[in-house]
């Protein structure tokens, strides 16, 4: 497998890693266990990969960051919602 | 602020992102509401951004991963772990 394969592979594992949690969340309704930290950190700095791919014309890496961002900023709403209503 | 600063930014907070995680589900041993396959795809696809960078001869890359490996290694082994003993 050559390096640019590896690195597809690895971009979109790293890439779709948070929508099963997204996904759980949501059936369970309840989220004490997750760090708010994590998503929020997540979220922040998925965004400035973004604004570094724009500024370095890089197609791939502001694309691949589109995933991480929604995922991880729908799990911060859904942390501070569930925590909130089974408070 | 120049793309490269923001870059490093970036990589700074998604790197450290799991850490909180970790230290929470150690402070609680409870990790119900976690999904076990965000750490999983997370643990298997910096492995592969390893790989890619030791293939390519990137540094950086390679000694950004080594945070998120370990943090992600740890939660799959806690959220296994914590999960079988509070059944």
């Amino acid at each position: 497998m050559n390096p640019t394969n590896i690195g597809i592979v690895a971009g979109t594992l790293t890439s779709i890693a948070a929508i099963p949690q997204v996904i759980k969340t949501l059936k369970t309704r309840h989220a004490k266990d997750i760090s708010i930290w994590q998503p929020l950190l997540l979220a922040v700095g998925v965004t400035l990969w973004m604004v570094y791919g724009i500024l370095i014309h890089d197609l791939p890496l502001i694309l691949a960051n589109i995933t991480p961002l929604a995922c991880n900023g729908i799990l911060c709403g859904l942390k501070i919602y569930y925590d909130r209503i089974s408070a």
